[in-house]
C-alpha cells in the first residue's frame, strides 16, 4: 500500500498539514489541534496518524502498513525541532502523549498514554532540567502505570477486579503514612516505579520496554487496538457509529500542569453547558495533569477563581475561548494546561450540552448573528428536545422533602432534571433492577467507561468524586440522564453494598431521588412533575417572555415549522388530549381510537350487551344506547380541533377485549348483568381466539356486524352537524382498520356514505368528510393501487404492519427480542424505530402504488413510530404527507421533520456540488447506490398541492 | 350501437352464418347447432342471438339494442322458409324453442321456453295439421306453464314453496281420477290452459300474451335475464366463470317427440361417460319431449332398445354419433328428437365425464390416433384425477352389508364412487349438517338447480326419479359426487322428513351409504377404501395391465412428466410416507416437519424434560436422549428417498405445544414426571403466548436455544453418514424456518455448518448438503436478496405467509372467512388457493430479489397450496423450481404442472400468431397488460440448469 498523503499530519508553530475539515480522515481531535495551530493558538507540536491507517492496520491482521514508520519518524523530527527537545535524548528528552481521536467523539472509550519517552535514563534528564525529582518520578510512575494498563493489558477487565498498580500505590501511601498521592516523595515514587516494573515483568513475562521507540509503537498499536475493545464497540452500537471508520492517533509533545504552583490544567466551556447561559464556564486544578480533572479524582476550582491566581493566563484564556467560539461558530469544550505560566491549548471541540442549554444556545446564537436559523435548528437534537420536555420534581413534594429533612446533601448539578429510583452500586446490579422494570439510581465513587451499560439503564447517576466535567457528568449529559456528581460527603462501599451519609445508611434497592438541576440528593421516592414548557403548554404556568425556557422553545419550534414540509398530527381520543396536542403544535388528529371511548363505565355495559346480543336487532338496540355517548365524544373532539382534520378509526379490537377473561370475573359480570353465567361463559368461549392479533377484528368486525360501523358513522356525522351548527368548521376523516382487500373497504365505505347521506338529509345540511383506510397489513400495501380506488387517504398503521411483516407479536416478543438486540441480530427494536428494509419497503410499495392509482391521495402514518426521529426522517424521504404521534412527542416530530428537510437540502446541494466538480471523473462509486425515490417524492409534492387545494376549497365553502 | 356481424346467426338446410369456432361469440349450443348444420346433419332451422347482445342488454339497462328486432325478424323469415311454416300463422303455425347457450355449458342454470308461438288461434292450426287435439293442448299447456314460470316469474323461489301450475295440474288429475299427466284428455288440458291463464292474470295483473311476437321477445328477454339469476351467479362463482361473458339465445323451430308412438326423444353419449368404455350409450323415451328425459320425470329406456323399436332411425343415429365424435375428436353428449320417424339433432357437446372415464377416454383416443398425447393430457382435469383416486367401500364391509340384508335396493349408478353420510332431505338441512362437520347424503325426489348448494356440501346424492342424464346425475358427475339416481322404490316425504323403502323408514340424520358405481343403496355407515390405483401404489393390489385403471393412470402420469418442467416433491415426515410419495411420483421430500417426530411416546418425555430444563446443561442432557431417536428417523427417511433431496425443517412450533394446556393435565404430567406441579405450572405459564403464531417459534427457538438446532443437525449428519456408509446416496437440505432477517439465518447456518464439520471429521467422510430457509414472512420475501447471501435454497411456506400477509390466523378465520366467501369479498378461500395478488406478489418479489443475489438458488413451495392446481399453475408462471405437497396430491400436482406447461406453449404460439397477423393494427389493447415476468422465468430456467449441474456433479461424485 502506498500511504495516502494525509497518513501522518504534522502540526506545530502555526503550521499544519491538515485542518478542521479533515475530521473524517484524521479524527476530530487531530483536526481541531491542526485548526487551532493554523489560527495561531499555542498548541504543543505533534502529529496525527490518520483513521485510514487504523483501517489498514485491521485489514493487515493488526500490523502497521509499510512506510508508516518512516513517515512517523519524519514527523517526530519536526516535533523535536519545534519543541527544542529530542525523543529519547538523555539530557533534554522530548516526552509525548499518545491519544486516540475518531471522527466523532467517543469520550473515554479509547486509550491514552502520557509522558511517553521516559525511562530510567531520560528521567534523569527531566530531573536535571526541572530540578524537580518528585515531578520527574511522579510523571514516570504515571507513565509506567498507564503503559502497563493500556499497552500491556494489565488493566482489570471489570470494576470488581483490583488494579495491581492501584494496590501498590495504596500500599505505598499506607507505608508512608500519607493519605493522598501528592504527599508521596520522590523516593517513594522512584521505589513505586521499580515495583510497577516488577509487576509488569511478573504478569507479562517480559520486562518493561526502556526503548522510547518501542514505547511509541506499542502505544500507537494500543490506541488502534482500543478501537475494537468491548467498551468502544458497545459505545458505537449505542450511538450508531460504523465499526469501519477507525480511529486516528494523536502524538503530541507533552506539556505539564504538574510542575509546581505556576502550573495547572483545566477544562472549560465557552457557555454554561447545563443552562446555555452565555458565560465562560469551567474548572481548573493547580499543579495537576489533565487526567486529574477529567477523571474527577480531585475536585477542581471554578474557572473564575483563576482570575486571582493567574491573572495573565486567565486573560489570555478568555480571549482564546472567544476566538474559538467565533471561529467554530459554536460552543466549545476546551482543554488547556499551564506549564510554568505558559498557556497551552490541548483540545477544542463542540461542547456536549443538555436539552435546555442546546435550545438556549441555538436561539441566542441566532440573535447574536453567529448562525442562521437553519443551523440553529440542526444543532438541536430530538433527544435534547425530549430531555428539555422531561419532568422535574413536583415542587410540593420537594418542599415537603426539604422541610422534613429528607435532603441528604448537595453535590454538583451535573445532569439536569429529576429522577427517583432504587439504589444500585454496580452496573450489573443496575441492569438487574432495570430488567425488573425498576427505575435505578446508579451510585459510584466515580464512574469509568466500564460503567456505561449501567448508566444507560439508570434514570439517574450519583458520584462521590469528580466535577462537572468528570466522566460521569459528561456521559450523563450526553445520555440525557439526571446526574449529581462529586457529592463528597457520601461514603460508598462497594463490598457491603451500602452508602453512608451523615450517619444514615442506604443499601442497594433503597429509594433515592436526585435533583440534577440543583445537585440535591433526597432520600425516598419523590414524584416528578412536568417541565416549565409542558406546564406553560398545559396552562398551569405562564410564559415568561422570549428569554424564558418556553420562549426559546417556541422560537425553535416556530423555525422548525417554517422549514419542514412533513405534517404533524396527534394520536388523541379525548377533547383534553386534543387541546394539549394543539398546544404542542398538532395540525390535526391522525388517529382517534374509538374503542378507548368504550371503556368508560356505562359505556362498557352497553358494549357488553351489544356483544352478548343473539341477533342484529338486539345488537342494534344496545348500540342505540352507545350512540349518544359516542356522539358526545366526537362533539368534544371536533370542537377542540376546530376545523382541523380529525381521523377517526372505526372499532378495531376483537370483541372479547370488552369482556372479562377469568371464569370468576365472568360469573361476577353475569350476576351484574342479570344473564345466565353459562350463556356468558359460552359467549366468551366462542369469542376467544388462538391469535387475536390476526383474528376477528378491525374491518372484519364491521363487515360481519355492519350495525357497529353504522352506529359509529352516525355518531360521527351527527356530531359533525351539531358542531357545524355552532358555526365551527369540522373535517372528519373516517378510517377503516385492518383492510387487506379492496372489497373490504368497499363494503365499509358504502355503509359510511349511506349513513352520511341519511344524516345529512335528516339534518338538512352537509359536512365535508373523507373515507380512507389504515394500511397495516402487507397485502394492503401490495394492493394499494386497488385499495386506493375506494380510499381518499391512507394511514400506515406501522405497529400492526411491523407485527405482520416480521411475524412478531409485540406482546410475546420480550422472550426473544432482547436477545436479538444484544446479539445484534436486529440492530434496533423494530417497535421503537421502524424497520426500513422490511416494513419501510412495504410502505414505499404502498405509496408508489397508491399514488399511481390516485395521485392526490393523502398518506400518513399513525403507528407509535410516528414520534421516532429516524422514522420521521424516513417518512419525509419516502414522501409521506404527515406523521401522527402522541401529543408529548409532537415537538420532537416537528423538529425531526425540519431536520429531514434540512438534510434533504444538504444532500441536494452536495450532489450539485459533486456534479459540478465531477467533470470526467469516473463515477463508479455511486453506481450501486439506490436512487432516491424521486418519482414518488414528486407525486407526493403534487399530491400535497392537490390536497391543499381541496382543503382550501373546503375552507372557503 | 351498430350491431356486430354475428349479432344474429342463422342456421338451417346445410347452411350457417357461424361455426364451432364461434363459441365465444354465440355460445356453445348455438355454435354446435351451426356446426352440425354445416356438416350436413339434420338440425331444425333456427338462429342464435350472440352473447355480445346479452352484454349490450345489461349495459343498456336491460333493454334490447336498436336494430336487433329487424335482424331477428329477418332470420325468422329464413326459418319460416326453411321449415315451410309461418310464425303466428293460424293454419300452419311455426312453433319455436328459445334456449340459453353460454360460452361454457351451465346445465340447467338458465331458462328455456318451448312451443312458443301457440295461442288460442294457432293451437287450432296445430290441431288441424296434426289431427291430434290432445297433443296440441298438451303442447299449449306446457308452453303456458313454462312461459308463466320463466318469463312471467311465477316459478317458486325455493323448493319449499308450491308451484301454482303444478298444483292445478295435480288438481286436474285428481278431478279426472288419473295418476299420470299423459292420461289427461284434450278437454282436460284445454280447461287446464284456461285455468293457467287465469292464474297468470291473477298473479301478474296482466293477461297472458296471445301475440306470438310479444311471446318471442318476452322469452328472449327472460333468457338474457336468467344470466343474472341467483342460481346462475352461484354456478359461475363455483366454476370461476366471469359474469360479463353473457349468454347467447338460441331460437329454433320446434320438432316434436310427443306426437305419437312414431315419435320420441333421447340423450346419448358416444362413449360410456361413467367408465369411458367405447360403446354408444344413452337413453330415450317414446312419445315424449326432450325435457322429460333431462328432468328425469319418466324413467327412460336404454338406447340399444331403439334398435328394435325404430331400426332405421337407430342406424342413422349410430352413424351420426360416429361422425360427431370423429369431427369433434372428443366424446359427445347429444340430444335428439324423432318426429314421425324423422331424426332431428338438437344438440351436441363435449360430454361431461367421471375421473375414471376421463382417463380411460384420453388414453384410448391417443391409441386410436384421434388425438395427441398433449391434447389427451389437457383433457384430463386435476379434479378428475382427484376423483379417480378417491375411495370406494371396503369390500369386506360391503359383503357383510349385502349378506346381512342391509342393501335396501338399487338405483341408477349415476355418480361413481362410494359415500356414507347422514340423510338430509333439503339443501338447507344438508348445509346445516355440513356445518357440523357431518358427512351428508342429500336425498331428493328429483333435484333442480335450487338444490345446487346442498349438492355442493353433500358427499352423496340420492334421487327417487330421473335417469343417468337427469339433473342430479349430470351435476353429481361434474362435481365428482357419488350419486344414485332414479331409485323408484323409495318414497321420499319432504314434510315428515322421512324416506320409506320396503316398509323401513329413515329419518333425517340417519346414516345411509351409496355405491355410485353399482347404484346400491345401503343402510347404516360403511367404511370406504382406497381406489384401485391407490391400492396398487400401496402394494395392496397388483397392476392389471395397460388397460386397467392403474395402467391408464400411469400412462397419463408418464405423459405429464414428459411435458412438465416444474418439479414435484412430497411433504413427508416418516419413511412409510416417503415410500408412498415415491410411488405417487415424488422427486424428493420438500418438507420434513421434524416436530411430528417428537410426538411419539418416549420422545415427548425427553422433549418435555428438555423444555423444563432450567439451564442449557440440563437441556443438552435431555436433548442427548432425543438425538438417537431423531437420527433413526432420518436414517429411515434417507434410505427411503435413496439419494433424492430431503428438505428437513428444524424445530418450528413454540415449545408450549409439547406441554399440556389445562391445569388438570399439567398436574397429571407433573406427577408422572416427578416434578412439582407448581414448577410445571409456572413453566407452562411462562411459555404461554398471546399470539403463538407470531411468537417464540421457528428459528427464534433455535437462536435462543442453539443446542436444539445442534442436536437436530447432528442427527441429520450422523444419519446421512450412516446411510452413505451403506452405499446409498443422501442429499439432505437443512431448512431454517420463520426467518425474517438475514442475521437469523446466518446464526443458524453457522451452527449447522459447524456441526456438519464436526460430524464429518469424526466420521472421516463427508456428505453433500445444502442449507436454506423458509420464506414465510413478508420481510423475508422483501429482503430475499440479503437472505440469499446465506441461503442455498428458498422454500415458500405459503401457509404462514398467507397468515401474515393477510393478517388472518387460520385457526380463527372460521368466524369471518365463510362470510367473506359467500359475500364475494374474497373470491377464494386463501388457505386453499393461493392469494396471487397479495401472497403471490410477495413470492414474485422474493424470487426476483433472491435470484438477483444468487442466480442458481433453488426455489420451492411447501405450503399446503402446493397441491392446488391453480396454485401449481401460478408457481409454474413465476418460475418456481418445484412444488411440495402431501403424497396423495402428487399426481394432481404432476398433472397440473403439465397443464401449466401446455398453457404456456399455447399462450406463446397464440402470441406468435397474433404478432404475425398484427401488421399495422393499433396495439393499444395490450398496453395495460402486465408484462409476463420473462426475466425471472429466464433466470429460473438458467437456475434450473445450474442446479441440475450441481446435482449431476453430486450424482457422479
Amino acid at each position: 500500500m502506498t500511504l495516502p498523503k494525509k497518513a501522518v499530519c504534522y502540526f506545530g508553530d502555526g503550521k499544519a498539514d491538515a485542518s478542521a475539515t479533515d475530521r473524517d480522515v484524521i479524527g476530530g481531535k487531530g483536526a481541531n489541534l491542526a485548526e487551532m495551530t493554523r489560527i495561531g493558538l499555542p498548541v504543543p507540536s505533534g502529529f496525527t496518524i490518520s483513521t485510514e491507517i487504523c483501517s489498514a492496520y485491521y485489514q493487515n491482521g493488526r500490523s502497521f502498513p509499510d512506510g508508516l514508520e518512516n513517515r512517523v519518524h519524519m514527523a517526530l523530527r519536526r516535533v523535536e525541532r519545534s519543541m527544542g527537545a529530542s525523543f529519547g535524548d538523555i539530557s533534554n528528552p522530548l516526552l509525548l502523549s499518545v491519544r486516540s481521536g475518531a471522527r466523532v467523539s467517543m469520550p473515554g472509550m479509547m486509550d491514552t498514554v502520557l509522558n511517553l519517552g521516559l525511562n530510567d535514563a531520560t528521567v534523569q534528564g527531566i530531573i536535571e532540567r526541572t530540578q524537580n525529582p518528585r515531578f520527574a518520578y511522579d510523571s514516570y510512575r504515571r507513565f509506567v502505570q498507564m503503559y502497563g494498563d493500556v499497552v500491556l493489558g494489565l488493566r482489570p477487565a471489570s470494576s470488581h477486579e483490583s488494579d495491581p498498580f492501584e494496590e501498590l500505590l495504596d500500599l505505598a501511601k499506607r507505608d508512608s503514612g500519607v493519605e493522598f498521592d501528592h504527599e508521596l516523595t520522590a523516593l517513594d515514587l522512584k521505589a513505586l516505579v521499580a515495583r510497577f516494573k516488577d509487576v509488569i515483568r511478573e504478569r507479562t513475562g517480559k520486562p518493561f520496554p526502556e526503548d522510547p521507540y518501542r514505547q511509541l509503537w506499542g502505544a500507537i498499536g494500543a490506541v488502534f487496538g482500543s478501537w475494537m475493545n468491548t467498551r468502544a464497540i458497545a459505545y458505537r452500537r449505542l450511538n450508531g457509529i460504523p465499526g469501519d471508520w477507525g480511529t486516528g492517533v494523536n502524538v503530541q509533545a507533552m506539556v505539564f500542569g504538574n510542575m509546581g504552583d505556576d502550573c495547572g490544567t483545566g477544562v472549560a466551556f465557552t457557555r454554561d453547558p447545563a443552562t446555555g447561559e452565555k458565560k465562560f464556564y469551567g474548572e481548573f486544578l493547580i499543579n495537576a495533569q489533565g487526567e486529574d480533572v477529567v477523571a474527577g479524582t480531585r475536585t477542581p476550582l471554578p474557572i473564575d477563581k483563576m482570575k486571582r491566581v493567574m491573572p495573565k493566563v486567565y486573560k489570555q484564556l478568555t480571549r482564546i475561548q472567544g476566538v474559538l467560539e467565533k471561529h467554530y461558530r459554536d460552543v466549545q469544550d476546551i482543554e488547556f494546561t499551564i506549564q510554568r505560566n505558559k498557556l497551552w491549548m490541548l483540545q477544542t471541540r463542540a461542547a456536549k450540552r443538555t436539552g435546555k442549554s442546546a435550545v438556549r444556545i441555538a436561539v441566542d446564537m441566532v440573535e447574536e448573528r453567529l448562525i442562521q436559523k437553519e443551523e440553529a435548528l440542526s444543532r438541536v437534537t430530538a433527544e435534547q428536545i425530549e430531555q428539555f420536555l422531561s419532568p422535574g420534581f413536583d415542587p410540593n413534594a420537594k418542599r415537603n422533602a426539604v422541610e422534613s429533612g429528607q435532603v441528604l446533601g448537595k453535590g454538583l448539578p451535573a445532569g439536569p432534571g429529576a429522577a427517583s429510583g432504587r439504589l444500585a452500586f454496580s452496573a450489573e446490579e443496575a441492569e438487574r433492577l432495570a430488567r425488573e422494570k425498576e427505575p435505578v439510581i446508579l451510585a459510584r465513587i466515580e464512574t469509568s467507561p466500564e460503567d456505561i451499560h449501567g448508566m444507560a439503564v439508570a434514570v439517574g447517576i450519583l458520584t462521590a468524586r469528580g466535577g462537572m466535567t468528570s466522566h460521569a457528568a459528561l456521559v450523563a449529559r450526553q445520555m440525557g440522564k439526571v446526574c449529581v456528581a462529586g457529592w463528597g460527603s457520601v461514603e460508598i462501599n462497594y463490598k457491603s453494598r451500602k452508602m453512608v451519609v451523615g450517619g444514615r445508611s442506604y443499601k442497594e434497592g433503597d429509594w433515592i431521588s436526585l435533583d440534577g438541576t440543583t445537585g440535591e440528593v433526597i432520600q425516598g421516592h419523590l414524584e416528578t412533575r412536568p417541565s416549565e414548557v409542558v406546564r406553560v403548554i398545559r396552562g398551569k404556568s405562564k410564559a415568561k417572555g422570549k428569554k424564558s425556557e418556553y420562549g426559546a422553545f417556541s422560537r425553535i419550534m416556530q423555525w422548525a415549522d417554517e422549514v419542514r414540509h412533513l405534517g404533524v398530527r396527534a394520536n388523541a381520543d379525548q377533547p383534553d388530549q386534543a387541546k394539549l396536542a394543539i398546544a404542542f403544535g398538532a395540525e390535526g388528529v391522525g388517529l382517534c381510537r374509538t374503542e378507548h371511548m368504550f371503556f368508560g363505565e356505562k359505556r362498557i355495559e352497553a358494549m357488553r350487551e351489544m356483544i352478548l346480543a343473539d341477533d342484529s336487532e338486539t345488537r342494534r338496540k344496545a348500540l342505540a344506547r352507545v350512540l349518544p355517548i359516542q356522539r358526545k365524544d366526537f362533539v368534544g373532539l371536533f370542537r377542540a380541533m376546530s376545523g382541523r382534520p380529525v381521523t377517526i378509526r372505526t372499532l378495531d379490537p376483537p370483541l372479547h377485549e370488552f369482556l372479562p377473561k377469568t371464569e370468576k370475573e365472568i360469573r361476577a359480570l353475569a350476576a351484574d348483568m342479570g344473564v345466565k353465567p353459562a350463556h356468558l361463559l359460552s359467549r366468551v368461549g366462542s369469542l376467544s381466539e388462538q391469535n387475536p392479533m390476526l383474528g376477528h377484528r378491525g374491518c372484519r368486525l364491521g363487515i360481519s356486524h355492519p350495525e357497529i360501523t353504522e352506529m359509529q358513522a352516525r355518531a360521527i356525522f351527527e356530531a359533525a352537524c351539531d358542531v357545524k351548527r355552532e358555526g365551527k368548521k369540522v373535517l372528519p376523516e373516517i378510517m377503516i382498520p385492518l383492510v387487506s382487500h379492496p372489497h373490504e373497504l368497499r363494503e365499509q365505505e358504502r355503509v359510511v356514505r349511506r349513513v352520511a347521506d341519511e344524516v345529512f338529509k335528516r339534518r338538512k345540511m352537509t359536512v365535508p368528510y373523507f373515507v380512507g383506510t389504515m394500511i397495516e397489513l402487507p397485502r394492503a400495501a401490495l394492493t394499494a393501487n386497488e385499495i386506493a380506488e375506494y380510499a381518499e387517504f391512507f394511514s400506515f398503521g406501522t405497529n400492526d404492519l411491523t407485527q405482520t411483516t416480521l411475524g412478531i407479536s409485540r406482546d410475546d416478543s420480550s422472550k426473544f427480542l432482547p436477545h436479538y438486540i444484544t446479539h445484534e441480530i436486529f440492530r434496533r427494536e423494530p417497535f421503537a424505530t421502524l424497520d426500513q428494509k422490511g416494513v419501510g419497503e412495504l410502505m414505499r410499495i404502498g405509496i408508489e402504488r397508491g399514488r399511481a392509482a390516485r395521485p392526490d391521495i393523502e398518506i400518513g402514518i399513525c403507528g407509535e413510530h410516528g414520534g421516532d426521529p429516524p422514522t420521521v426522517q424516513f417518512c419525509h424521504d419516502i414522501g409521506i404527507d404527515y406523521v401522527s404521534c402522541s401529543p408529548f412527542r409532537i415537538p420532537i416530530a416537528r423538529l425531526a421533520a425540519a431536520h429531514a428537510e434540512l438534510r434533504e437540502r444538504e444532500t441536494l446541494s452536495a450532489r450539485k456540488a459533486r456534479r459540478a466538480s465531477a467533470n470526467g471523473r469516473p463515477r463508479n462509486r455511486v453506481r450501486n447506490i439506490r436512487p432516491p425515490s424521486a418519482s414518488s417524492k414528486k407525486i407526493g409534492a403534487k399530491a400535497k398541492v392537490t390536497r391543499k387545494a381541496v382543503k382550501k376549497t373546503y375552507a372557503r365553502g
